[in-house]
């Protein structure tokens, strides 16, 4: 990446604002959002060089993703999804494929769909269902090998930018080995249909629907190209199962901080103690919490995996997804009750804020393996649920 | 009040709870929920008992509204403006009205309106301005004497109700004397025209519209009958303006962790120690906070206008705001993202109970108020914003 | 009580204030203090008025100690273990002993011990154990029956006022059958030796120093003349052993903002509004508090044991703990680096407030008994942790 | 500098914490830690190499000024103040000292200084009077121009390190001009007398004494050599005189998180579930504050005196000071009463903790700044309150 996609960012939130309030009230998908993306070249950032791509790191990742995010947190929580996507698939280097297992074919298809990605496609995840949660070792949806290829059938909820991604990342688990789950690539088409389950408090804009799926895919989409690899990639990069939400929420804070000053000082309220004290912490959690969110991506990049890494990794969780919903509070509170009329920015930014906690892992369940870790213990181990 | 009027604010409350959410969603009045109050005959919860009413106190007001909002925060907040002015129009004793100088006329016509409501009207308060807030000496309403009463002319903001009441407290400025403020009942009918403006977080079923006024009324619906004494009266009964209120967000708070254990019970999630300490937490400063509204109640019954009564009143619209907020935050936070969805009681009471906080007077001054009191000072005199 | 108890509390704490500096400093016993409390009678507070006490109720007492600790936090511990102690015995009704069994001559023995007390007489509590804490499950002290009646052995930890007092409740189990434990009246005398262990951050006046027992006592000693009540007691009556704290701390967070308001004003800073936000805020924490402590006598008095009462035992307990450390945290940042000068009564009351939350219960154990029980759950069935 | 003085650091923390209980006790100055500082070499951390120095940045200072404090935050301030005056000195480059008109022999004179620190000489700082605090806009200590050099007469307080340090920046006010004010290096040696007032709650170790001068110092000991450079150098280098504590705090910080995992390990009690959370929350904060202070270090390197390098210098002094104390109650509360023992680590660290906020700029006085400057405000026009 050169700086380019950060200057992208940040000349396209203005726009990604403008239209947030509509798309939050509708509960619509962005659509000109992701038309800008992809008229920037932004669905290609995770994508190696070689095959089109900016080839981003973590860290630049993160700092693209603050950027959208104070424009529209909806549309970049959607786009952390694809980046997700194309970034774990990237990051599956030639050594890792080969200790995997994985073979030349598998490499091919993963290129292809990585090639797609920096000429325009974008992927969405859907991995949670009812009851299971995110966890993949409870899933219910299911696939077998058929002479076409695979053939999954089961129910997803949670799927952000659902009817609108050119394909869907889909966790299952195998009918003739129950302990075996995989993933698939399923190009949108028939087969998978949107029902319409999305209408929550905060990020609307997702489109984040359920998905049923009971569709045949070509062999090269199973990803890796070997049955029973989810999990492992789930546990080598946990950055993007946990810690890519948290740069859209420091992102949300920090629209949160702006929205207050503007309102404020359109009112001539800038100069109340009150509302300063609140600006000024504000301010300073919000910051921190954005270092924090760096300081995970730059170690993600540098030592994936690692101890200390998923440390990192889920400090930036806890932090930004509480400080969004606290910054957000009190920047409304700063504000007063004509900041409450939905269309605001600051109504939209106070719902959207709350949810940055309950994503996965939430925040206390960070709170609890950070707890683990500085006694000395192994959150794997030692943690009061399992992690995955 | 017998115990009577509490037991049918814990009778109604399911049925508030039962209609909370569509009203919210479409913003759209609660029509049966004042059907329901009105058979329940508690539009005369504040009328004295020679009038017909239940004759209430101010803090068996506020148990009754802390019940209601267990329903219904929005239904409560409507109430209680209704209360408000009955309150305010009952709490004129003889010797009040004759120190005042209200004439005889004015005390019979009060009489009546409060007669009128103890049979099932319910008023409505018409006070705030763009602008100018609550606070009375800034108001852009005129009004002026005509042959047939008095004509008023002006344009009101946040009027809970409106549209719906049986008729409307507004204060208004005269004419002929800038610094003259008077207050009238504006009976329901022509010359009132309601501009739907209000769709806002939260509270949105209170339908708290604009008024825009171009009215005439008979000359007995100058409150006091006489000129004037708008000013007087806030001074009086702050309690009125500033704590009825506090009650209000009570209720909000006990019904979201009552929507949480629920939630969570439902979900067999009561066993997860980090949500039972978001539960524990939650009761105690909820607890706490209906204490603080009860003991303000108690004491503007027993000691109206007296400096340590109004430290009460400012300690309890302080901490039920405050309370309120931070407790639904934590509640949905317990809760986890299915309790983020549209309907589900959480989700609406996270956007109802922010806005505790803002009503006048706000947290922070309420804060600084308080403070000032602590340090030995006068509110009134060293307060850094005019009170009224 | 006649209003005299609190009347006298009153009067007292200012002198106990004056001394508090010295005691902090030298970890001294406030000897003087406790001559002060004989002399105005207060060592019968909790003693039936039949045996020449004050008849005093619980939340009388919580008034009482509440004044007490304005003055100086330590003394009211200390007192506050006296009050225990006469107040669990004074408790005991004549149905109450019929039903555990007393017989007549224990009741006698316990009138001699609560007439002593109220001619001036106070007693220490010797219950916990290093490595059992408070939980009477867990002794290590033992007791046998011998022809002079019960030798006692062990040694306890925590024992405020050790040295000082007329006589220690002492918890004990039998060496011959370890399930059974009974408490002890035990008079000061040979026997009893006070290692000076008691050397900490706040409430350093308690002289909570460790007690080794090697004594006999006479066979009346026993309290209830019955083996085995311990465990009862603790079960009837958990307000003494949890809340009673509660209205010491309140004392100490209202000491806490009367101080920075006096330092404040000193200073000409009483104008700064960041200091009243802070001041304000303290303020009606406290208020809070307090109410929620006086709520929890109350109920303490009418319905003892039960369910609901306990609730607001915990919650009196949480909410005093919490908000003293928290108040008296904020007061001493308002006040500036001049109040941490040793002398300062911020200085001192900083150290003594943050060990309310410590005691048992502590606040965390609090919230997470309040927690089950919000969930409809029992705190004695589902706790983590065995509650005595 | 190389690593050489962070491992330097790391090596003697262990060191300075065992001697830390005592000398919190006695309130006795830590020679031993300071005899280590000096044969590490760390006198000259912040002269420049050509002097002999290690001419470390002050992003390497902060990071060193941690490592100092988990061991002793009361020696890393002093070490703080030194680092102050030796830092501010190395700093005024050749260009800098052209500008504001130092002749060359100040240079010269200014360079023995720092020569003299690099072979192990240290100084302290006699900056606050009571009254004036701070700000050298209000000083009463006054100097005169005589034969042999500058005589200069008054009091100072809080001057950490009196009685122990090789010399003293001390401020002065001109008796022939009182709008001019100049800043001396002042030997220690006749003419100086420590008043031992420092008996703090905090910090106890750092000997802030008042210091009396009455003292004639020779002509090259003005710093600049010309005389009203005091109030240029406090605004170009805002950061030593508000941000060098903030990297001591997070020390702190990080020492409580340390010692009460260690007390809990100690005694199995790593497994409650409200224990971890305190520690997952305190290991987060303190992580966040970590790189906050760094950031802030970083770009005083880079871009001193800078509108954002300042706004950053105030995020780390708000944020380390809140975090120290609130991450140091939070550890006490976990580790329980056994750990309120006088001599157990985070007694200590509990008092030393709350004395961060309180440094100038206090938490309170950098939360507006930030406010003011979030609002788009400059905080040295808008600000409630002088700067300096």
């Amino acid at each position: 990446m050169t700086v380019h996609a950060l200057e992208a960012a940040r000349r396209l939130a203005p726009r990604f604002a403008a239209r947030a309030a509509e798309h939050d009230r509708e509960g619509s998908f962005p659509v000109e959002d992701f038309r800008d993306l992809r008229e920037a070249g932004l669905f290609g950032l995770m994508v190696p060089r070689s095959l089109g791509g900016l080839g981003a790191s973590f860290a630049e990742y993160a700092e693209v993703a603050t950027e959208l995010a104070r424009g529209n947190g909806a549309t970049a929580l959607v786009f952390n999804m694809h980046a997700s996507v194309t970034g774990a698939l990237g990051a599956v280097t030639e050594e890792l494929a080969e200790a995997l297992g994985v073979p030349d074919a598998a490499l091919a298809a993963r290129d292809r769909l990585l090639t797609a990605a920096a000429q325009g496609s974008w992927y969405a995840v859907a991995m949670s269902e009812r009851g299971a949660g995110a966890r993949l070792s409870q899933l219910s949806t299911v696939y077998e090998a058929t002479d076409a290829g695979w053939h999954l059938k089961g129910s997803k909820t949670f799927c952000s930018g659902a009817g609108h991604a050119d394909g869907y990342l889909v966790a299952a688990r195998s009918t003739a080995d129950q302990s075996v789950v995989s993933q698939f690539l399923v190009p949108a088409g028939d087969g998978l249909t949107v029902e319409p389950t999305w209408d929550a408090l905060g990020m609307r804009a997702t489109s984040s629907h359920d998905l049923h799926l009971d569709v045949t895919v070509p062999a090269d989409r199973l990803l890796g190209g070997v049955e029973g690899l989810a999990l492992v990639v789930a546990q080598l990069m946990p950055h993007w199962l946990v810690a890519s939400y948290a740069a859209v929420y420091v992102g949300v804070a920090r629209a949160a901080i702006d929205a207050a000053a503007e309102h404020l000082n359109a009112r001539n309220l800038a100069g109340l103690s009150a509302v300063r004290a609140r600006l000024g912490r504000a301010d300073a959690a919000t910051a921190a919490a954005q270092l924090v969110v760096a300081e995970a991506a730059r170690r993600v990049d540098e030592t994936p995996g690692d101890a200390e890494t998923n440390r990192w990794v889920w400090r930036a969780k806890l932090l930004a997804g509480t400080t969004a919903a606290e910054v957000a509070a009190s920047m409304l509170e700063a504000a007063g009750t004509s900041a409450t009329r939905r269309g605001h920015p600051l109504e939209r930014l106070y719902r959207d804020a709350r949810c940055g906690s309950l994503h996965p892992a939430t925040s206390d369940v960070c709170a609890d393996w950070l707890g683990i870790a500085a006694l000395g213990g192994d959150p794997d181990r030692d943690g009061s649920a399992p992690r995955w």
